[in-house]
Protein backbone atom coordinates (compact mmCIF):
# COMPACT_ATOMS: atom_id res chain seq x y z
CA UNK A 1 0.00 0.00 0.00
CA UNK A 2 1.18 3.13 -0.96
CA UNK A 3 2.10 5.95 2.13
CA UNK A 4 -0.43 8.40 0.46
CA UNK A 5 -2.90 5.69 0.61
CA UNK A 6 -2.18 4.60 3.57
CA UNK A 7 -2.73 8.48 4.72
CA UNK A 8 -6.30 8.39 2.86
CA UNK A 9 -7.41 5.36 4.98
CA UNK A 10 -9.94 6.26 7.49
CA UNK A 11 -12.20 4.41 9.86
CA UNK A 12 -15.82 5.20 10.46
CA UNK A 13 -16.39 6.21 14.00
CA UNK A 14 -19.66 5.83 16.08
CA UNK A 15 -19.88 9.96 16.48
CA UNK A 16 -20.26 10.32 12.17
CA UNK A 17 -16.38 11.05 12.10
CA UNK A 18 -13.67 9.34 10.67
CA UNK A 19 -10.53 8.49 12.03
CA UNK A 20 -7.03 8.58 10.30
CA UNK A 21 -3.42 9.01 11.02
CA UNK A 22 -0.69 10.77 9.95
CA UNK A 23 2.62 10.50 10.65
CA UNK A 24 5.30 12.46 10.61
CA UNK A 25 6.82 11.53 7.05
CA UNK A 26 3.88 14.14 5.80
CA UNK A 27 5.68 17.21 8.05
CA UNK A 28 6.87 20.26 7.06
CA UNK A 29 9.50 21.39 9.12
CA UNK A 30 7.04 20.20 12.06
CA UNK A 31 3.30 20.68 10.93
CA UNK A 32 1.60 18.13 8.52
CA UNK A 33 1.61 19.58 5.00
CA UNK A 34 -1.43 21.77 4.16
CA UNK A 35 -2.21 19.57 1.27
CA UNK A 36 -2.20 16.19 2.72
CA UNK A 37 -4.90 17.54 5.05
CA UNK A 38 -6.84 18.75 2.64
CA UNK A 39 -6.87 15.52 0.59
CA UNK A 40 -8.11 13.55 3.75
CA UNK A 41 -10.88 16.40 4.21
CA UNK A 42 -11.61 15.44 0.28
CA UNK A 43 -11.35 11.73 0.81
CA UNK A 44 -13.93 11.80 4.12
CA UNK A 45 -16.45 13.98 2.15
CA UNK A 46 -16.26 12.14 -1.33
CA UNK A 47 -17.09 9.21 0.79
CA UNK A 48 -20.37 10.64 2.55
CA UNK A 49 -21.18 12.17 -0.33
CA UNK A 50 -21.39 8.97 -1.99
CA UNK A 51 -23.07 7.26 1.19
CA UNK A 52 -25.56 10.23 0.50
CA UNK A 53 -26.15 9.57 -2.92
CA UNK A 54 -26.86 5.87 -1.84
CA UNK A 55 -24.47 2.79 -2.45
CA UNK A 56 -23.83 1.78 -6.22
CA UNK A 57 -24.66 5.25 -7.49
CA UNK A 58 -21.79 6.98 -6.82
CA UNK A 59 -22.11 9.99 -9.20
CA UNK A 60 -19.82 12.78 -8.00
CA UNK A 61 -16.59 10.67 -7.51
CA UNK A 62 -14.37 13.37 -7.91
CA UNK A 63 -13.98 16.92 -6.34
CA UNK A 64 -13.89 19.54 -8.48
CA UNK A 65 -13.96 23.00 -6.04
CA UNK A 66 -12.49 22.17 -2.69
CA UNK A 67 -11.81 25.94 -0.09
CA UNK A 68 -9.76 25.30 2.70
CA UNK A 69 -9.33 27.12 6.19
CA UNK A 70 -6.67 26.67 7.82
CA UNK A 71 -7.13 27.20 11.70
CA UNK A 72 -4.28 25.72 13.22
CA UNK A 73 -1.31 23.71 12.24
CA UNK A 74 -1.72 19.90 12.02
CA UNK A 75 0.89 18.36 13.88
CA UNK A 76 1.82 13.90 13.25
CA UNK A 77 -0.91 11.83 14.84
CA UNK A 78 -4.76 10.83 14.66
CA UNK A 79 -7.50 13.12 13.01
CA UNK A 80 -10.77 12.82 13.12
CA UNK A 81 -12.89 14.03 10.32
CA UNK A 82 -15.97 15.34 10.45
CA UNK A 83 -17.74 15.51 6.48
CA UNK A 84 -21.19 17.33 6.24
CA UNK A 85 -23.58 16.89 2.78
CA UNK A 86 -25.03 20.48 1.99
CA UNK A 87 -26.66 19.91 -1.22
CA UNK A 88 -26.60 16.84 -3.34
CA UNK A 89 -27.75 17.51 -7.17
CA UNK A 90 -28.04 15.72 -10.57
CA UNK A 91 -23.95 16.95 -11.74
CA UNK A 92 -22.50 18.04 -8.20
CA UNK A 93 -22.66 17.89 -4.90
CA UNK A 94 -21.29 20.01 -2.13
CA UNK A 95 -20.28 19.09 1.27
CA UNK A 96 -18.15 20.78 4.13
CA UNK A 97 -15.66 19.07 6.18
CA UNK A 98 -13.35 19.52 9.61
CA UNK A 99 -10.09 17.92 10.59
CA UNK A 100 -10.02 17.89 14.38
CA UNK A 101 -6.81 16.66 16.73
CA UNK A 102 -6.68 15.98 20.26
CA UNK A 103 -5.61 18.80 22.33
CA UNK A 104 -4.82 18.92 26.06
CA UNK A 105 -8.26 20.64 26.46
CA UNK A 106 -10.57 18.90 23.82
CA UNK A 107 -10.54 18.87 20.59
CA UNK A 108 -8.72 21.32 18.37
CA UNK A 109 -10.14 22.29 14.49
CA UNK A 110 -6.80 22.38 12.38
CA UNK A 111 -8.96 22.69 8.83
CA UNK A 112 -12.46 23.97 7.87
CA UNK A 113 -13.51 23.22 4.08
CA UNK A 114 -15.94 23.42 1.66
CA UNK A 115 -15.96 21.57 -1.18
CA UNK A 116 -18.21 20.83 -4.62
CA UNK A 117 -17.95 17.42 -6.32
CA UNK A 118 -19.01 16.20 -9.43
CA UNK A 119 -17.52 13.71 -11.94
CA UNK A 120 -14.33 15.00 -14.34
CA UNK A 121 -14.74 12.29 -16.84
CA UNK A 122 -18.20 13.04 -17.76
CA UNK A 123 -17.77 15.81 -19.71
CA UNK A 124 -13.69 16.36 -20.95
CA UNK A 125 -13.26 18.65 -23.37
CA UNK A 126 -10.85 21.52 -23.47
CA UNK A 127 -11.53 24.67 -25.50
CA UNK A 128 -8.90 26.83 -23.23
CA UNK A 129 -6.18 25.77 -21.40
CA UNK A 130 -3.10 27.95 -20.52
CA UNK A 131 -0.12 25.60 -21.99
CA UNK A 132 2.41 24.08 -20.25
CA UNK A 133 5.46 26.17 -20.15
CA UNK A 134 8.80 24.69 -22.42
CA UNK A 135 10.53 23.26 -19.31
CA UNK A 136 13.41 20.59 -19.44
CA UNK A 137 12.49 17.33 -18.69
CA UNK A 138 12.97 15.98 -15.29
CA UNK A 139 16.47 14.05 -15.94
CA UNK A 140 17.74 17.67 -16.82
CA UNK A 141 16.23 19.23 -13.66
CA UNK A 142 17.70 19.54 -10.22
CA UNK A 143 16.66 16.70 -8.29
CA UNK A 144 15.24 18.01 -4.97
CA UNK A 145 17.05 15.27 -3.02
CA UNK A 146 20.70 16.04 -4.02
CA UNK A 147 20.11 19.03 -0.98
CA UNK A 148 21.51 18.49 2.03
CA UNK A 149 19.23 15.55 4.23
CA UNK A 150 19.03 17.84 7.69
CA UNK A 151 17.75 20.97 4.41
CA UNK A 152 14.86 19.05 3.56
CA UNK A 153 11.59 18.47 4.80
CA UNK A 154 10.73 15.09 5.96
CA UNK A 155 7.40 15.25 3.52
CA UNK A 156 10.00 15.23 0.88
CA UNK A 157 11.10 11.60 1.85
CA UNK A 158 7.47 11.06 0.20
CA UNK A 159 7.96 13.16 -3.19
CA UNK A 160 10.85 13.14 -5.92
CA UNK A 161 11.01 16.57 -7.27
CA UNK A 162 12.78 17.94 -9.88
CA UNK A 163 13.45 21.90 -9.92
CA UNK A 164 13.42 23.71 -13.12
CA UNK A 165 17.14 25.17 -13.22
CA UNK A 166 15.88 28.30 -14.13
CA UNK A 167 14.17 29.21 -10.93
CA UNK A 168 16.23 27.55 -8.45
CA UNK A 169 18.69 30.51 -7.43
CA UNK A 170 17.19 30.63 -3.97
CA UNK A 171 18.53 27.09 -3.28
CA UNK A 172 21.63 28.62 -3.71
CA UNK A 173 20.84 32.14 -1.90
CA UNK A 174 20.58 33.88 -4.92
CA UNK A 175 16.81 34.10 -5.27
CA UNK A 176 15.28 35.44 -8.94
CA UNK A 177 12.84 37.49 -7.44
CA UNK A 178 10.19 37.55 -10.40
CA UNK A 179 8.26 35.12 -8.46
CA UNK A 180 8.38 31.71 -9.97
CA UNK A 181 9.27 28.24 -8.64
CA UNK A 182 8.35 25.12 -10.81
CA UNK A 183 9.60 21.63 -11.14
CA UNK A 184 8.58 18.15 -11.72
CA UNK A 185 6.67 15.84 -9.13
CA UNK A 186 5.89 12.27 -8.26
CA UNK A 187 5.27 10.32 -5.56
CA UNK A 188 8.96 8.36 -4.44
CA UNK A 189 6.74 4.81 -4.13
CA UNK A 190 5.45 5.00 -7.97
CA UNK A 191 1.65 5.63 -6.95
CA UNK A 192 0.45 7.76 -9.08
CA UNK A 193 -1.79 10.93 -8.96
CA UNK A 194 -5.10 11.11 -8.90
CA UNK A 195 -7.82 13.87 -8.29
CA UNK A 196 -7.52 13.58 -4.70
CA UNK A 197 -3.74 14.04 -4.63
CA UNK A 198 -4.06 16.69 -6.70
CA UNK A 199 -4.98 18.30 -3.51
CA UNK A 200 -1.84 17.88 -2.14
CA UNK A 201 0.40 18.78 -5.25
CA UNK A 202 -0.34 22.33 -5.40
CA UNK A 203 0.38 22.98 -1.84
CA UNK A 204 3.67 20.64 -1.78
CA UNK A 205 6.24 22.26 -3.48
CA UNK A 206 8.68 24.92 -1.99
CA UNK A 207 6.63 28.04 -1.19
CA UNK A 208 7.37 30.74 -4.59
CA UNK A 209 7.93 33.25 -1.03
CA UNK A 210 11.43 31.56 -1.13
CA UNK A 211 12.15 33.15 -5.01
CA UNK A 212 11.48 36.27 -3.18
CA UNK A 213 13.85 36.12 -0.57
CA UNK A 214 11.73 35.21 2.14
CA UNK A 215 12.26 32.76 4.02
CA UNK A 216 10.94 30.68 7.09
CA UNK A 217 7.08 29.42 7.72
CA UNK A 218 4.55 30.64 5.32
CA UNK A 219 1.48 29.39 6.62
CA UNK A 220 -1.31 29.44 4.84
CA UNK A 221 -4.80 31.00 5.78
CA UNK A 222 -7.09 29.55 2.92
CA UNK A 223 -6.34 27.73 -0.59
CA UNK A 224 -8.93 27.21 -3.14
CA UNK A 225 -7.96 24.45 -6.00
CA UNK A 226 -10.09 23.85 -9.13
CA UNK A 227 -9.44 19.77 -10.22
CA UNK A 228 -9.73 20.14 -13.90
CA UNK A 229 -9.07 16.55 -14.83
CA UNK A 230 -7.59 12.89 -13.76
CA UNK A 231 -3.90 13.10 -14.40
CA UNK A 232 -2.67 10.84 -16.61
CA UNK A 233 -0.01 8.51 -14.91
CA UNK A 234 3.44 9.82 -14.68
CA UNK A 235 5.09 12.69 -13.56
CA UNK A 236 3.43 16.12 -13.20
CA UNK A 237 4.43 20.17 -13.23
CA UNK A 238 3.69 22.17 -10.72
CA UNK A 239 4.16 26.02 -12.04
CA UNK A 240 3.52 28.17 -8.84
CA UNK A 241 3.49 32.48 -9.34
CA UNK A 242 2.90 35.23 -6.92
CA UNK A 243 2.60 38.65 -8.12
CA UNK A 244 0.63 39.89 -4.68
CA UNK A 245 2.61 40.72 -1.57
CA UNK A 246 1.18 43.23 0.69
CA UNK A 247 0.27 43.68 4.62
CA UNK A 248 1.82 40.81 5.28
CA UNK A 249 0.02 38.56 2.98
CA UNK A 250 0.82 37.11 -0.45
CA UNK A 251 -1.36 35.15 -3.13
CA UNK A 252 0.48 32.54 -4.47
CA UNK A 253 -1.32 30.64 -7.56
CA UNK A 254 -0.51 27.16 -8.99
CA UNK A 255 -0.88 24.99 -11.65
CA UNK A 256 -0.30 21.39 -12.48
CA UNK A 257 0.01 19.99 -15.86
CA UNK A 258 -0.07 15.64 -16.20
CA UNK A 259 2.17 14.09 -18.41
CA UNK A 260 0.50 14.66 -21.23
CA UNK A 261 0.83 18.35 -20.77
CA UNK A 262 -3.20 18.94 -19.84
CA UNK A 263 -3.86 21.34 -17.01
CA UNK A 264 -5.25 19.04 -14.50
CA UNK A 265 -5.60 21.61 -11.27
CA UNK A 266 -5.02 25.08 -10.60
CA UNK A 267 -5.20 26.92 -7.21
CA UNK A 268 -4.72 30.16 -5.61
CA UNK A 269 -3.75 30.84 -1.98
CA UNK A 270 -3.64 33.30 0.99
CA UNK A 271 -0.75 32.90 3.09
CA UNK A 272 1.15 34.87 6.03
CA UNK A 273 4.32 35.86 5.01
CA UNK A 274 6.92 37.61 7.50
CA UNK A 275 9.10 39.84 5.75
CA UNK A 276 12.54 40.93 6.30
CA UNK A 277 12.77 43.03 9.52
CA UNK B 1 -29.48 56.04 2.92
CA UNK B 2 -28.10 54.08 0.13
CA UNK B 3 -29.42 50.85 -1.75
CA UNK B 4 -26.58 49.25 -0.77
CA UNK B 5 -26.52 49.73 2.78
CA UNK B 6 -30.16 49.11 3.10
CA UNK B 7 -29.66 45.56 1.27
CA UNK B 8 -26.89 45.14 4.54
CA UNK B 9 -29.09 45.80 7.00
CA UNK B 10 -29.95 42.84 8.79
CA UNK B 11 -32.17 42.15 11.97
CA UNK B 12 -31.28 39.88 14.53
CA UNK B 13 -33.92 37.08 15.03
CA UNK B 14 -34.90 35.45 18.03
CA UNK B 15 -33.14 31.77 16.37
CA UNK B 16 -29.81 33.47 16.29
CA UNK B 17 -29.94 34.23 12.31
CA UNK B 18 -29.88 37.52 10.81
CA UNK B 19 -33.32 38.57 8.39
CA UNK B 20 -32.38 40.73 5.41
CA UNK B 21 -34.49 41.82 2.18
CA UNK B 22 -33.18 41.54 -1.17
CA UNK B 23 -35.10 43.79 -3.61
CA UNK B 24 -35.80 42.88 -7.01
CA UNK B 25 -33.39 45.69 -7.97
CA UNK B 26 -30.38 43.41 -7.47
CA UNK B 27 -31.28 40.80 -9.68
CA UNK B 28 -29.66 39.78 -12.57
CA UNK B 29 -32.01 38.39 -15.48
CA UNK B 30 -34.48 36.97 -12.20
CA UNK B 31 -31.90 36.17 -9.39
CA UNK B 32 -30.18 38.26 -7.29
CA UNK B 33 -26.59 38.86 -7.99
CA UNK B 34 -24.20 35.99 -6.42
CA UNK B 35 -21.86 39.54 -4.89
CA UNK B 36 -24.95 41.34 -3.41
CA UNK B 37 -25.59 38.16 -1.38
CA UNK B 38 -21.73 37.20 -0.53
CA UNK B 39 -21.51 41.00 1.11
CA UNK B 40 -24.79 39.94 2.78
CA UNK B 41 -22.86 36.62 4.19
CA UNK B 42 -19.53 38.68 4.95
CA UNK B 43 -21.93 41.08 6.97
CA UNK B 44 -23.75 38.95 9.10
CA UNK B 45 -20.12 37.10 9.64
CA UNK B 46 -18.70 40.02 10.70
CA UNK B 47 -21.19 41.61 13.00
CA UNK B 48 -20.90 38.06 14.62
CA UNK B 49 -17.40 38.11 15.39
CA UNK B 50 -17.34 41.30 16.73
CA UNK B 51 -20.17 40.29 19.28
CA UNK B 52 -18.06 37.03 19.95
CA UNK B 53 -15.05 39.31 20.43
CA UNK B 54 -16.61 41.98 22.79
CA UNK B 55 -18.45 45.03 22.59
CA UNK B 56 -15.94 47.57 22.05
CA UNK B 57 -12.90 45.35 20.78
CA UNK B 58 -13.99 44.76 17.02
CA UNK B 59 -10.37 44.38 16.17
CA UNK B 60 -11.46 41.96 12.98
CA UNK B 61 -13.91 44.08 10.71
CA UNK B 62 -12.76 43.55 7.53
CA UNK B 63 -12.78 40.51 5.57
CA UNK B 64 -9.56 39.46 3.91
CA UNK B 65 -10.76 36.26 2.10
CA UNK B 66 -14.24 34.11 1.28
CA UNK B 67 -14.97 31.51 -0.42
CA UNK B 68 -18.59 31.53 -1.54
CA UNK B 69 -20.47 27.97 -2.88
CA UNK B 70 -23.79 29.01 -4.54
CA UNK B 71 -26.08 26.09 -3.96
CA UNK B 72 -29.17 27.46 -5.49
CA UNK B 73 -30.36 30.73 -7.05
CA UNK B 74 -31.06 33.64 -4.64
CA UNK B 75 -34.60 35.15 -5.03
CA UNK B 76 -35.74 38.75 -4.78
CA UNK B 77 -37.65 39.17 -1.06
CA UNK B 78 -36.89 37.93 2.92
CA UNK B 79 -32.97 36.11 3.27
CA UNK B 80 -32.12 34.70 6.71
CA UNK B 81 -28.29 34.53 7.03
CA UNK B 82 -26.55 32.02 9.71
CA UNK B 83 -23.35 32.89 10.67
CA UNK B 84 -21.20 31.01 12.91
CA UNK B 85 -17.64 31.31 14.49
CA UNK B 86 -15.09 28.89 14.03
CA UNK B 87 -12.06 30.26 15.56
CA UNK B 88 -10.72 34.09 17.45
CA UNK B 89 -7.22 34.81 16.93
CA UNK B 90 -5.27 37.71 17.32
CA UNK B 91 -4.64 38.98 14.27
CA UNK B 92 -7.43 37.39 12.27
CA UNK B 93 -11.06 35.67 13.04
CA UNK B 94 -12.57 32.91 10.84
CA UNK B 95 -16.06 31.55 10.57
CA UNK B 96 -18.69 30.56 8.11
CA UNK B 97 -22.06 32.05 7.06
CA UNK B 98 -25.25 30.55 5.81
CA UNK B 99 -27.83 32.43 3.60
CA UNK B 100 -31.38 30.43 3.11
CA UNK B 101 -34.66 31.37 1.60
CA UNK B 102 -37.93 30.06 2.81
CA UNK B 103 -39.32 27.56 0.32
CA UNK B 104 -42.41 26.24 -0.14
CA UNK B 105 -41.33 23.03 2.00
CA UNK B 106 -39.03 24.61 4.71
CA UNK B 107 -35.56 27.05 4.00
CA UNK B 108 -33.77 26.42 1.59
CA UNK B 109 -29.93 27.19 1.37
CA UNK B 110 -28.53 29.64 -1.20
CA UNK B 111 -25.26 30.13 -0.42
CA UNK B 112 -22.56 28.69 2.20
CA UNK B 113 -19.62 30.28 2.83
CA UNK B 114 -16.16 30.40 4.61
CA UNK B 115 -14.06 33.43 5.32
CA UNK B 116 -11.47 35.24 7.20
CA UNK B 117 -11.34 38.39 8.66
CA UNK B 118 -8.72 40.63 10.20
CA UNK B 119 -7.69 44.31 9.97
CA UNK B 120 -7.37 45.92 6.41
CA UNK B 121 -5.66 48.79 8.29
CA UNK B 122 -3.26 47.37 10.25
CA UNK B 123 -0.28 46.37 7.57
CA UNK B 124 -0.26 48.77 4.65
CA UNK B 125 2.22 47.80 2.95
CA UNK B 126 2.51 47.02 -0.48
CA UNK B 127 5.83 44.82 -1.68
CA UNK B 128 4.45 43.47 -4.72
CA UNK B 129 1.11 44.23 -6.98
CA UNK B 130 0.22 43.75 -10.52
CA UNK B 131 -0.42 47.24 -12.12
CA UNK B 132 -3.40 48.54 -13.38
CA UNK B 133 -4.04 48.63 -17.38
CA UNK B 134 -3.65 51.69 -19.04
CA UNK B 135 -7.12 52.29 -19.74
CA UNK B 136 -9.04 55.43 -21.25
CA UNK B 137 -10.73 57.18 -18.23
CA UNK B 138 -14.68 56.29 -17.33
CA UNK B 139 -15.80 59.64 -19.41
CA UNK B 140 -14.19 57.55 -22.72
CA UNK B 141 -15.62 54.37 -21.94
CA UNK B 142 -18.74 52.90 -23.14
CA UNK B 143 -21.33 53.63 -20.72
CA UNK B 144 -23.55 50.83 -19.98
CA UNK B 145 -26.58 52.82 -19.13
CA UNK B 146 -26.88 53.29 -23.50
CA UNK B 147 -27.79 49.84 -23.62
CA UNK B 148 -31.69 49.30 -24.65
CA UNK B 149 -33.34 49.34 -21.17
CA UNK B 150 -34.80 45.70 -22.11
CA UNK B 151 -30.83 44.20 -22.33
CA UNK B 152 -30.00 45.86 -19.13
CA UNK B 153 -30.23 43.65 -15.99
CA UNK B 154 -32.33 45.17 -13.34
CA UNK B 155 -28.81 45.89 -10.79
CA UNK B 156 -27.50 47.84 -13.64
CA UNK B 157 -30.06 50.44 -12.27
CA UNK B 158 -27.65 50.42 -8.93
CA UNK B 159 -24.16 50.77 -10.41
CA UNK B 160 -22.90 52.64 -13.06
CA UNK B 161 -20.33 51.01 -15.61
CA UNK B 162 -17.58 52.35 -18.09
CA UNK B 163 -17.20 49.30 -20.31
CA UNK B 164 -13.44 49.67 -21.82
CA UNK B 165 -13.98 50.08 -25.46
CA UNK B 166 -10.97 47.61 -25.90
CA UNK B 167 -13.40 44.68 -24.58
CA UNK B 168 -16.97 45.76 -26.17
CA UNK B 169 -17.07 43.39 -29.38
CA UNK B 170 -19.62 41.22 -27.67
CA UNK B 171 -22.10 44.39 -26.98
CA UNK B 172 -22.30 44.54 -30.81
CA UNK B 173 -22.15 40.66 -31.64
CA UNK B 174 -18.72 40.64 -32.40
CA UNK B 175 -16.86 39.16 -29.13
CA UNK B 176 -12.84 39.53 -29.14
CA UNK B 177 -13.11 36.06 -27.64
CA UNK B 178 -9.50 36.87 -25.45
CA UNK B 179 -11.17 36.36 -22.24
CA UNK B 180 -11.18 39.63 -21.20
CA UNK B 181 -13.96 42.21 -19.72
CA UNK B 182 -13.39 45.04 -18.13
CA UNK B 183 -14.41 48.68 -17.01
CA UNK B 184 -14.98 51.36 -14.25
CA UNK B 185 -17.51 50.93 -11.55
CA UNK B 186 -19.50 52.46 -8.86
CA UNK B 187 -22.71 52.93 -7.30
CA UNK B 188 -25.61 54.81 -9.06
CA UNK B 189 -26.88 56.53 -5.60
CA UNK B 190 -23.02 58.12 -4.99
CA UNK B 191 -22.21 55.46 -1.76
CA UNK B 192 -18.53 54.72 -1.49
CA UNK B 193 -17.16 51.30 -2.16
CA UNK B 194 -15.70 49.49 1.46
CA UNK B 195 -13.77 46.23 2.02
CA UNK B 196 -17.63 44.46 2.05
CA UNK B 197 -19.41 46.11 -1.34
CA UNK B 198 -15.74 44.92 -3.16
CA UNK B 199 -17.48 41.58 -2.51
CA UNK B 200 -20.00 42.53 -4.79
CA UNK B 201 -17.91 44.51 -7.43
CA UNK B 202 -16.00 41.32 -7.96
CA UNK B 203 -19.45 39.27 -9.65
CA UNK B 204 -21.08 42.65 -10.69
CA UNK B 205 -19.37 42.74 -14.13
CA UNK B 206 -20.85 41.04 -17.32
CA UNK B 207 -19.60 37.77 -16.99
CA UNK B 208 -16.04 36.98 -19.02
CA UNK B 209 -17.61 34.76 -21.25
CA UNK B 210 -19.41 37.13 -22.72
CA UNK B 211 -16.01 38.02 -24.42
CA UNK B 212 -15.63 34.53 -25.02
CA UNK B 213 -19.33 34.25 -27.25
CA UNK B 214 -21.42 32.09 -24.46
CA UNK B 215 -23.97 33.87 -24.05
CA UNK B 216 -26.71 33.31 -21.45
CA UNK B 217 -26.71 32.09 -17.25
CA UNK B 218 -23.20 31.39 -15.98
CA UNK B 219 -23.83 30.26 -12.73
CA UNK B 220 -21.43 30.57 -10.01
CA UNK B 221 -20.23 27.09 -8.23
CA UNK B 222 -17.53 28.96 -5.99
CA UNK B 223 -15.82 32.19 -5.79
CA UNK B 224 -13.28 32.71 -3.76
CA UNK B 225 -12.21 36.64 -3.19
CA UNK B 226 -9.29 38.43 -1.52
CA UNK B 227 -9.42 41.61 -0.37
CA UNK B 228 -6.28 43.47 -0.05
CA UNK B 229 -6.93 46.99 1.09
CA UNK B 230 -9.98 49.49 1.75
CA UNK B 231 -10.95 51.23 -1.49
CA UNK B 232 -10.04 55.11 -1.91
CA UNK B 233 -13.48 56.88 -2.43
CA UNK B 234 -14.50 57.13 -6.13
CA UNK B 235 -14.88 54.31 -8.74
CA UNK B 236 -13.04 51.59 -9.04
CA UNK B 237 -11.65 49.32 -12.02
CA UNK B 238 -12.60 46.07 -12.60
CA UNK B 239 -10.27 43.20 -15.15
CA UNK B 240 -12.41 39.91 -15.67
CA UNK B 241 -10.16 37.28 -17.55
CA UNK B 242 -10.12 33.97 -17.88
CA UNK B 243 -8.11 31.36 -19.45
CA UNK B 244 -9.32 27.83 -18.57
CA UNK B 245 -12.74 26.43 -20.10
CA UNK B 246 -13.12 22.88 -19.93
CA UNK B 247 -15.86 20.68 -19.28
CA UNK B 248 -18.51 22.70 -19.43
CA UNK B 249 -16.44 24.59 -16.40
CA UNK B 250 -15.01 28.18 -16.51
CA UNK B 251 -12.34 30.18 -14.72
CA UNK B 252 -13.02 33.77 -14.31
CA UNK B 253 -10.48 36.09 -12.53
CA UNK B 254 -11.16 39.44 -11.23
CA UNK B 255 -9.25 42.29 -9.96
CA UNK B 256 -10.40 45.47 -8.93
CA UNK B 257 -8.80 48.64 -8.09
CA UNK B 258 -9.52 51.78 -6.95
CA UNK B 259 -9.28 55.11 -8.31
CA UNK B 260 -5.30 55.69 -6.81
CA UNK B 261 -4.79 52.31 -9.13
CA UNK B 262 -3.95 50.67 -5.78
CA UNK B 263 -5.20 46.44 -5.96
CA UNK B 264 -7.89 46.63 -3.16
CA UNK B 265 -9.39 43.13 -4.40
CA UNK B 266 -8.76 39.88 -6.40
CA UNK B 267 -11.09 36.55 -6.55
CA UNK B 268 -11.69 33.64 -9.06
CA UNK B 269 -14.63 31.65 -9.43
CA UNK B 270 -15.44 28.39 -11.33
CA UNK B 271 -18.62 28.69 -13.50
CA UNK B 272 -20.66 26.48 -15.51
CA UNK B 273 -21.38 27.78 -18.96
CA UNK B 274 -23.45 26.22 -21.83
CA UNK B 275 -21.52 26.08 -24.86
CA UNK B 276 -22.98 26.36 -28.41
CA UNK B 277 -24.02 23.02 -29.51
Amino acid sequence: MSAFDEAMALRAQADGGRLGYLDAGWNIIDAINGGVVMSVAATALRDELARSEGAGSVSHPDPLALSAYFLSATRPGDVRVFPQVASVGRSMSTGQVSVYQDGPDGPIERVRALATFGDLGAASDVARAPAMPDVPPPGECLDAQLAPKHLLPPMMSRLELRLDPSCVGWVFGEPARRGVIRGWMRFSDGRDMDAISLLMAVDAMPPVAFDLGLGGWVPTLELTAHVRAHPAPGWVFVELTSDTLAGGLMEEDARVWDSTGRLVVQSRQLAAVRTPT
